[in-house]
Order: C-alpha cells, then sequence, then structure tokens
C-alpha cells in the first residue's frame, strides 16, 4: 500500500501542510504550482517538485500524471484554475482526483465535471472548532449516525473517586463507556467497578443529546 | 451553557464558516470584519454584525467586546492584523481569546502575546486529509495515546460472513471492536459470537499498528 | 413567437451588440452587468437593464430569471464568473442557458455543468474572416454536408458574356447554378441559356473542390 | 492562389483562430505581437512568429511586412495600438490591411486612415447569434438581396411524408426548395413529386417574410 | 473678432496655459475635462468650465459644441481618446478643430481624419530652445524664407561706439539692420551714421549664415 | 562655437525633441534618462547616450558631467528627481544649468537653487498658439518693448494693388513696412511706391495696437 | 511664551508625536494633512486640525497659516510636496518654517529655498542610538565643544563604595563629577569625600576620551 | 570593546544612518535588506553587507547571527516582518535584539516576544523637537529625575557682563552654573566672580520650573 503515488497541485498552506504529513508518513508525492519560490519550498519534503501551470496539460502530461493515484487539486485562490485544472486532469485519465472547494457552488461544478472527492477544509475546520469551543470537555467526536456518537471526554468533576457503577452511567445516563486512558494505559470495556481518577480520560458511546449533557458537566 | 457568547473577529471563508456553525447550534455570534460587504452577508446569519477595523480600541469597546466569554480572531491574510488585534483583546481583559495562525512562527508570536488557544485549520484538516487518503477504510479516527486510537472502519471483504470469535479479532489481531453499525442500528460491546454483514461500519480500539493493518485490508 | 423573453448577462461588446440586435427585432431583453455604468448604457436599447452580480442568486431570482426563456451568459473575461453564472441559471431551472467560452477546455466546462448551447464567437468569427480572405470572391459560404456547399460567387471575369450551357458549368464544372442575382431581381434556377452579366452574382451548389475553383478564377 | 502570403498582427483569441483556421487551409501565416508567450504559443500553428511591437515601423520592416499580401491588425484591446499599427502598415506600403475595430467610431478613424476592410467581430457574431436564437430551425442564412435570402432549415413537422407539390411550397409559400440534404445525399433541385422525409435538411429560397414564416414553424 | 468662442479639451499644463492665455485676451473660453478636479481649477479662469468624457457625444452636444468656431483638443496623454475625440468633433460639424500631437505618426492620423491644425508644442518649443541656447545673442528670430531671416540681437562688444557705416553692416556682412531699442526708445530704420550704444539691441535681415556669425559675436 | 558640448537628462518628448534640433545642427550632445528603452532610442541621434540615475552623483561625475558647457534637466514628470538633479549639477559646478518647470512654484525653487535659466515650455507655447488662433494672419511676432513689436503678417485683401503710399501705412496706420516677402524674394525697406501683390508678406513695426488692428483685417 | 502659536503640516508618526508633545506642553496647535482619517485622528490632541494640501496656497490662508509663529512642514514620504510647500509659506511670509528632511541632498534644498530650520530626525535618533548601544553606561551625552561633553553614567561597578578623591576622578581620569543622582537626591558639586553608593547615578564632565574611558567600565 | 558585534537588519533612512555612525566610531557592522540596491549601498559603509530575508531563518543562521553582540530590527514599514523577524532572532538565540517600534501596541508585542530593547525613534525625536522650539535658548537637555535637569542654555541677553554672584544664579534662581563654554574653552564649576561675555554658552543645574525660567529669557 505504501506504493500509492500522490500528486499535489496548488502549494499554499494547505497543500504544503498535505505533503508534509504524506511524506511523514511514507509516501512519495509529486508537488506542482506555478510559482518557483513555492517549488523550492516545496522540494525539502516531497519526493519531487516541479514547476508547472496547472493549466498546461502538456506539462501535467511531461510529468507522467496519468500515472499517480491520487492527485488532490489544492488551488485555493484561483477557482478558475482549480476547475479547468480538475477537468484536464480527468480528462486525461487520471483514476482519482481529489478537489478543493471554496464554497458549495463551486463544490457543485467540481462534482458535475467529474472531481471524484470534493473536499470543503475551512468549512470542516470550522464545524470542528466550534463544536469543542462549545463543548470543551469533550476532545474528539465520530458521528456514527445521525443519533449517536462517540465522544472522548475530559471527565465531569464529580465522576472522580466513584465507580461507573455508582454513577449509573449506563443506567441513568444511558452512556456506554467503552474505554478509559488513565495516565498513560487503556483500560478497554472497563467493569462496572472501576473508579474513576482525576486526569482521567473517557471514551463514551451513546445518543447525541446524552453525551451533550455529559458535555457539559464541569470538569 | 447556552448563554456562551462568542464573537468572531475576521469573516473570510473560515470566519463564516464558525459563524454559521455556532448560530446554527444555538448561539448568539457578534460578527466583525472591515469589509461592509462581507458585514452584510454575515448578517444574514450572525446575531449581530458589525463594520470595525480589528485593531481599533475604541471601536472594539463600543460594542462592548470585553462581555463576551470567547472571542475569535479569524483574520486570515494579514498576520500584522491577526497579532495587533489579539494583544488589544487580551488587554482590554476579553477572558478567552482563539487566534488562527498561518504558520507555527506566527503561532509562537500568538502565544507569547497571550493568546488562549491557537488554531492551524489549513494544517489540520491536510493531516486529517493525508490520513483519510491513506487509509481509505478508516472513515474517523481518534488518537487516544501515541500508540492506541479508536478508528471507525468499512468492514474489509475478508470479514463478511464470519463472527468475530472466528476472526479472532482480538487474539490474534489485538483489536477490539467497541461497536458495530448494523443498517440503522448500533451495536455496543458486541459479544465474540457476532456475525459481520456487508455493509457493517466497525469501531474499533487497539494499537496503531494493528488498526493500521485492518484498514490496509481491501474493504 | 415575438414573445420569446431574452436575458444577457455581461455587457461587454459582445453581449451589447446582441441586445441591440434582439431589441431591433422586437424582442425583449433583459441586460444584467455588474458595472453599473454599462447597465445605464444599455438601458437606452434593452428593454430593462439592472446592475447584479451574475453570481448573486438572491438578485437573480429577484428579476425573475427563470420566466425568461433563453438567457444568455455573455460574460467573456472572467471565466470563473461565467461558469458559477452558468451553474446558477441552470440550477435556477433556466430552461435555455447559452453561455459564452474563450476556448475548448472552457467549452468543455459549461457542456459538463448543463449549458445547453456553448458558443465560440471569436473562433467563428475568425473561420468565416479566413475563408473570405482566402476566396474573396465567394462572399458567403453554407455547408450542407462536409463534401457539398453553397456558395454565393462574385461573377467570374470569363463567365461574362457567355451563357451556362456555354460555360458548362454543371457538365465541365460539376456545379449547379441554383439562382443569380441580376441588379435587383433574383433569377432562380435559371435556364442553361441565361447570359451572364456584368455584375452579376451567382448563388452554386457543388462539391467543394468544385466551388473552391470557381472562387479563385479572376472576377 | 496558395501564395497569398498572411500576416495576422495581434494574437489574443480572434488573431489566434485566425492564425489556426488560415494554417488549417495550407496558407503560410506570420504571427506578430508584442508578448512573448503569446508568440511562443503561436509559433506551433503559424509559419513564422515573432515578437515585435505593433508600433516599431523598424521591427515590421525587419520582417519584410511590405511583401506580404494581406495584414490582419487583429489587436483588439488597444485602440491606440490598433490605429497606428495600421496607419505604420499602409504608410509602408501594405497592399491590403485588414484592421478589427471595437466600435463604429474606431471603425470610422481606421477607414479614414486608409484600412482596406474594417471588421467588427464581436458586432457580426452577435447579429448572427441573435438570429439563431430567434429561429431555432434556420441554421443557415444568406442574404442576396434586401429581399430575398436563402435559408437552410430543419424540415416543418408537417412536411413531414407528404411530396412538394402536395405542401405547395412554391405556389402558397412562395419558396424554391434549391435542395434538400437527405442523409448523406444532397438533392439538386429536388422535383415536385419529392417526398420529404424525417431528418432532411431543406435549403429555400424566397422573400424573408415569407422564409420567416417558414423558420417559425414547429419541426 | 473678439466674439470668436473658444472651447479647449483636455486641462492639462498645455490646456489650462491656453484658457488662461485666451482669457486675458479677452475671449470666452469654454474648458472640458473629464476630471471634476481639474474643472474646477480651470473655472477659476475659463467662462464656463464642464465635466465631460470627451468622447461622449451626446455631453459634448449638450454644451452646444458646435456653436464653437475653434475647439482645441489638447488632450496630451491619451493618443486614443485625443484621436476619437477629434473625429467625433469633425463629424459633428465643428468648423475648425486644432489638435494636440504627441509626434509625427500620431499628427498624420489627426490630419487623415480631418483635423484643420495639428499642433506639436514640445517639439516646438524644443527647437526653439535648442537656437537659443546656441546662439545666446539672438533673442528672437522669423523665418522670412530658408534662407532669409530677421533677428533680435544683443549687440556685440565690438560694435559698441561705432557707427553704421564705420561697422560696414551692410557693405561688409551683408546685414540690414531694420531697427535699434536705445534704451525705451525704437529707432526704426536708422541711419547709416547711427552710432551703437552699450545695451542696445539690434533688429537685424539678413541671410542666415551672415546672420548666425553676427550670433556668434562675443556680447 | 560648434565646440561647446550639451547634455540633456530626461528623454522624454521635449528633452528627445531638443537632442534631435541640437544633433541637426551639428552640436555634440550626450542623452541621460533611467529608462533603458529610452537611452537607446535616444542614441540613434544622440553623439553618446547613457543610462544612469539624476539624481545619482557618481553616475554624472562617470560620465563627466563636469566638462558640458550646457547641461538641460529636461525632467518633466517628477518634480522632485528635476530639483534634485538640479542642485546635484550645480553642486558639481555645471556652468549653466538649465531646468525646465511645470509652474511658477516649480520655477521659483529651480531660481533659488541656482538653475542659471528656467523654462516652461507648454506654458510659452500656449501663449504662442493663442496668439495665433487670435490673430490669424500674424505668422510670427517680435517684442521689441512693452509698446513696440515686429509681426511678420500674411497680406490683408485690401492692401492687394495698393502702393504703401496709397495705402498710408505710415502715415495714417503708424506702422513701417520693414521688409515683403515677393514670391522667393525678400525686399528690404521697401519704397513707398512699393506695389503690394496677392501672397505677399509684410513685415511690419509699430505700436502693438496699430499691428493689432492690422492683424484682424481680413486676408 | 505659552503664546507661541504652533502648525504642523504633516501628519505622519513624526508629526503626531511632536503635536502630542507640544498640546502636552499647553501649547496651541493646528494640525493639517491632505489625509481626511489623519486629520480626525490629530483632533483628539491638537486645538485644531483641518484637512487641506500643503501646496494649496489658498487654503493655508484661509487657516490664518501667516499668524502662526513656528510652521513646522513634518511631511515625510513625498518630497516634491515637502519642498513646494516649504517654498509656499516662506513666500506667505511665515517668520519660522522648520523642514524635516530625508537626506543632506534634500537638507539642501531647504536651506536654499529659505527653511529657518532644517530638521533629519531618522539620521539624528540613529546617532543617538549608535552612541548608547556602544557605551551602554552612558545614558544621556551633551556635546559641548568638539572635544569636551557632559555625560549622564550609570556608576562603574570598580566605584563603588569608593570616595571621589579616592577613585582619584578628576586627577587621574581627568573628569569632573558635576552632580550624583543618590535615590531620588542630587547632589550638585559633590565633594571630594563623597562616597559612590550602588544604583547612583553620575554626571560627569571632561574630555571626550577620557569619558569615553569610563563609559566603557563595567558596571 | 571595540570588538562589539553589530548587525542591523533593514536599511531604510534609520537603519543607514545606525550603521553610518556605528560604522564611524570604529565598529563592525553587518547591514542585512532583501532589496538588493540597498544592500549594495549599505556595501559602501558597513563592514559586510548580504540580501537576505529577515523572516529566513536558513539565511540569517548561514550569515552567523548567533554570533553577534547586538542585532537591530531597524525594518519600519512592515510591522508583521519586523516582528516575525524579533523571534525568530530570539528563537535563535541572540543575545541582544534591539527593535523599532512604530507605536505602542506595536512595542508591546515586540517586549512580550523578547525584545531586549524597544525603541522609537520618530517619537523620541519628536519630543526632542517639541521642547527645543518651546525654548529656543535650551540648547540640550538631560533629565536627571523627575524635577531635576541639567540644561545647555545660550546665555540671556540681561547675564551679560554681570558675574554670577551679581546675578544671584543660585540664591535667586535656584539654579547651578555646572559649566560655561567661552569660545572654545570650557571652565568647569566656575567661581561666583565670573563674568559672563557674549556668546558664553552656560551649562545649568536645577529644578525644571526654574530652569524653564532662564530658558524663557530674552537671548
Amino acid at each position: 500500500m505504501k506504493n500509492t503515488q500522490f500528486a499535489v497541485i496548488g502549494l499554499g498552506r494547505f497543500g504544503m501542510s498535505l505533503i508534509n504529513e504524506l511524506s511523514r508518513m511514507g509516501y512519495d508525492v509529486l508537488a506542482i504550482d506555478n510559482d518557483e519560490e513555492k517549488v523550492q519550498d516545496a522540494a525539502e519534503t516531497a519526493t519531487h517538485a516541479v514547476q508547472a501551470d496547472a493549466m498546461d496539460e502538456q506539462a501535467l502530461k511531461s510529468v507522467g500524471i496519468r500515472n499517480f493515484d491520487v492527485v488532490v487539486v489544492a488551488i485555493g485562490e484561483n477557482i478558475q484554475t482549480n476547475i479547468l485544472s480538475t477537468i484536464i486532469l480527468k480528462e486525461m485519465g487520471v483514476k482519482t482526483v481529489v478537489a478543493k472547494a471554496r464554497n458549495a457552488l463551486h463544490g457543485k461544478v467540481l462534482e458535475k465535471i467529474g472531481a471524484d472527492l470534493v473536499i470543503y477544509p475551512e468549512r470542516d475546520m470550522a464545524v470542528k472548532l466550534a463544536r469543542s469551543l462549545v463543548s470543551r470537555n469533550i476532545l474528539e467526536h465520530i458521528e456514527l449516525s445521525p443519533d449517536y456518537s462517540i465522544i472522548e471526554l475530559i471527565t465531569p468533576k464529580d465522576f472522580i473517586g466513584k465507580s461507573l457503577v455508582d454513577l449509573g452511567v449506563r443506567q441513568k445516563m444511558g452512556v456506554t463507556i467503552l474505554a478509559i486512558r488513565h495516565s498513560d494505559e487503556i483500560i478497554v470495556a472497563p467493569r462496572a467497578s472501576q473508579i474513576i481518577h482525576p486526569g482521567d480520560v473517557l471514551v463514551a458511546l451513546g445518543k447525541n443529546a446524552d453525551l451533550q449533557r455529559l458535555g457539559e458537566m464541569e470538569s
């Protein structure tokens, strides 16, 4: 699987961070931008970095873009270049083209012209920040269904020193504690007699409303 | 808790998305930008929207910025305004100032001048995208510790029709299945005899390397 | 049929000429542009002229764009606005959207996002000019099939004073003279004995190569 | 005649399309622009492409502009350069100078300073589009005189399965059918007994009003 | 004659100086420019001053430009506006249009489109300065023919205290002294016995070469 | 005298015309400008042309500016450069510095900082044009004193065929005819019996008011 | 003396600081700038603040600039405006005009056109900083003559606990201690037996080289 | 001590003046700016001058910035670069970083991120000018404490020809004359019988109010 080949077109903050992360995970990444300076910066982390116009089919051909498994169009400022580059890549036969959209309308165009995955980084991050600002005790959140979620939760003050059964987490609160992080140790599927200690982090599964109530308790 | 008062300064894509989400969740948000047009756009979703210079202490005073619980400095393009606005807010006594940084150096300045939370949306989203591109079967990911994580996983093809005990998920793979989403139902702490069906989504806890191996199985 | 309602978005030279012609032919036309000055100029010939952003769905709704039979997106300079405006119009349910493309790639995007007719004015006019520069005697040209055409032809010098049968137009040249314009009169399906006079204009049908040879004769 | 030598000054969309078409037809074309990048693009289709200022007489001399049969001044954006380049070419003795005008006033200047042919591509294309939008069944149109025209017409629904004599095309409608395109075949001067089939395209000659009525029939 | 009506279009340094001088001489002048600020400045000396686009025929009509005896197009920076304004004025029927040219080519266009007088202020002033720098003693110069001129001359040192006949101005030098300015008095057609005093200024007529020699004598 | 060495700094229209004229008269001229392109243009007529910043004392030294007899600061657009360049030249010991002023205030600064001659080309040309527009018959004009002038005059219609004495030019009009240009011949100090012919040009001396009356007669 | 009237033209950082200080000292100050926003800012501290063009004599007259005792031309960016404003003020008869120069050449122009005082704030502050960076112990410095100065000095470590006579400040070091600041007290003309305490600040007079040596001692 | 190594980043007027002064005093200075032209200018006075981006840590490392004793961030226009450069230098371990602030807020940021010395040249110079404008006789001023100062004073007219004791400088005025500059001589601690001569300059110590009164006497 480490053989997956990535290319990232557009070396802004998002594109650069993407290259850094993929490289760190051990994957080959080709970095492409029209700005010579950005290409030189990218050359320090990317496997290859080339200066090319994202709308120049000939240039894209010459770097063998067709052979890449995933091409990410991370161009953010220029919607026109973003769209035209995406359609060129699909016309050239690139298997998976991921394109960054500025807004819903832009996203719709990208889908219609064949982008395989359309992403909205600013919107998604804003949603994530909004949630964490509102429920500061909830560190992470996985939505399993519209009703059910898993959350990673800072232990509420009132839980400390009590066992799960005493607290009636499942009975009264309708929530299952899937795991507890106690200092460096992970306790999977804790027993009902498990005592909560200060600094513990809980992984809980339940209905959104019930979890929300947990998240709003003082920690 | 719904009484938490938010203010967002800087109405770019990120700031706007943040306001939309906070409003949708039922919170009061004050939107501030120097650009009259953006302020008008924000007025449709924010509780209040005012045109003001983020570096004009007098203007910030006159909207009572000190009384807001959380002020998010979402100014992205202009690092200078971002920094000066942050220090003004802290000098004025705002309790919690969240500031958006463009890079690590910028983040360090924000921390030194007193920002309570420094965020890097582009970098964080890029990391998230990198992970999902690499392990397409892993839908969500919570890092419990540097070694352990919880993942939401599309069922590998080879699991279908087998029970957890047959598969030896825990014994051979070292992974605990915390929950299974089966059509609209959530099965919490499934028994070892539970059969996996096509379309099921698994929530698994384990060491990162073990989970990674699961994620790389063909689905 | 005079009830067809037209709207033209983008008041550059092409859009303005289009409005002038449609108005001259007796049709109602709504002129839309973001530039106040251009809107005022258009107001002299268009039925209505409004200042609006081509990407502002609300503004387009408020002028009832959905009720127009044909909307022409004549925006030329800004490909992004051209594309986004086109998709908005189709999303809003406009029946026929005609969009002006700058080049083949742009045209492909417009087709994929649903434009009903994509036009390339500069390219088409250039083709027409090229033909007329090359064959100065050929005034007009209709391509019936890849092989056959009808042309409007200035009479070659050598034809003058001779009859069609003498010239062997059909037999030797493989060309049918469909009509002759003789001063103010149109002679339809002229007889073989018809004499050609100086100043006559011939309408001929035949194979392209044969017509081309006619066009290259000295007039 | 293939010896006619063309030069095109100004490599915008119109100039480039002109060069492409002339080259495709087998003629030599010299491409001239002040913008190095455009010259390089043109070099792929034009016989020669040189970077030169359209107002630099010395540069024009050195490419032997005087020896070209036709020089097209396709400069669109800059009226000043367009005018000065045109007068320089005429002063240098170029036999035929074709100049592109932005509007009627500009056209008048071009004529007064000696341009042999003044063209208005945007206006002409807009007129053509207006006509086709209004009469969608009329594919092509040749104006023989202010009263008479030839049109290429999609067969009206009511004509199908009937002969020309039954329809009374000439008698009742005052229109002569000069030719019929029936699948790949062209029927010249069809007999009165000719039956019209679905998909046939008619070439008709008549008075404008009569043809217009034909064009407005449902197809 | 004081009834001559002037209009000056273009209020740069040249246009403004022209208005000042004409006003000082007692004539009515209308000042026109597109720049509101310049119009306000001109309003202090011109009879009327209006803000209008020099290419807007309607605006020119509304100030009754046709009724002015002389319209000076003093627009200097923008050759395009200068040309188009000139042709509009001639098309509107202005009797005398004076146009300022930047160079010979521009001047040729202005003549071809009908300007009644084309002026080259910078070139003419440069010629005048060149002459005065070269022959510092020659204060003024009127060219009567290619060979003969009249000059106004600072008295050469060697002339002082001598009579015209002693000097042999006419005999030896071939030059006629038409007049002498002696302090505040003008001596017309001085006699041969007239003595030249220090500070006298001579008006001399002769062949250019002879005058030049006079001009080069030390004063 | 042909050894006088000139330098012109600032190669705008005025500076270039000055160089052309001085070169044409046979003098050496050094052309200086900061704009490489203008320097290349000037190199075709000037003796030498160098690219240098007019405020860079070192650069001016290295071209030996101190050895030039006359340096003309013809910089027009940038008042600052014009002033600083002038003071540098005087500080360096250039004997005669001629500086072009935009207006009276600018001229006063130039005088105070030591310019030997301050010129106002636009103003002076405007004055000259104003005069010639007002008195179209007066071709040239030399002001001898505030009251007296010499003019070159197109012969008034009423003069033709009459002698000077008949006309009473001196007696009735108070004007002396110094010379008459009759076709290619110059008649100096014409006798009273001299007859005026059509096409003659008169050189007259007199009081300004008297001359003005002559100039206003119909020609 | 508090009746001295000041005006400051140019409201940059320097001009604003000047106004603040003069106002703080109790003087009337008129603030003038062309930028409306800066004028509004200045209005909070200056006695009066008006928006006016520094080169508009009429505007300066209308605020009665002639009656001000001192006018400071603090315009920094635009040398042209700085020079022209200065000459206008002197021409209008302002008694004392202080002008800020960017460099020595600019300063020379200001002097020649009559500025009463020319200042170089950046250069002077840089000199002061250079000195204090080099001799960190020397807090202040007054140059009495090219050889002698007075300095304010942080006590060198080796002086502490010793008397002036023991140290031989005058005899060995050639320096006179004029005063000592001892906590909040100032000891003028201290006696030779005076003991130096930690934290004392010395005011010393002597030759520059001797003082320099003092300044370089470790404190 | 001459071994102190300085670096100055930002070669504006302030930075350049600083380098000039430090070089003149015999210290090594490294000059850094991003603008090649400024670097070349600085190379004439600085020991070394390199072109580098003030925010490029790598570039700063490669010139060994860590080894400099004092680095002055003299960047004035761009607050962002000024701040980021300062934090980089402190992070790299530069011992003493001096940073130039535009205003109080900027200064506060610089202090918080670790600048060792924050300077406000424009403000400080303005304060100094304000004082000298108000008390023209006071040439220099050292503030010893909030109450006491030393001043360098032009002798008041009324002092001339009198002795210190006659004047009662100390008794009546409460001021000590520390020194007198008499032509080229410095009289330290003058006796009471010392007579004041025209042109003498006095160095006086006293309470601010008393000194102020002295400064306001007519000189």
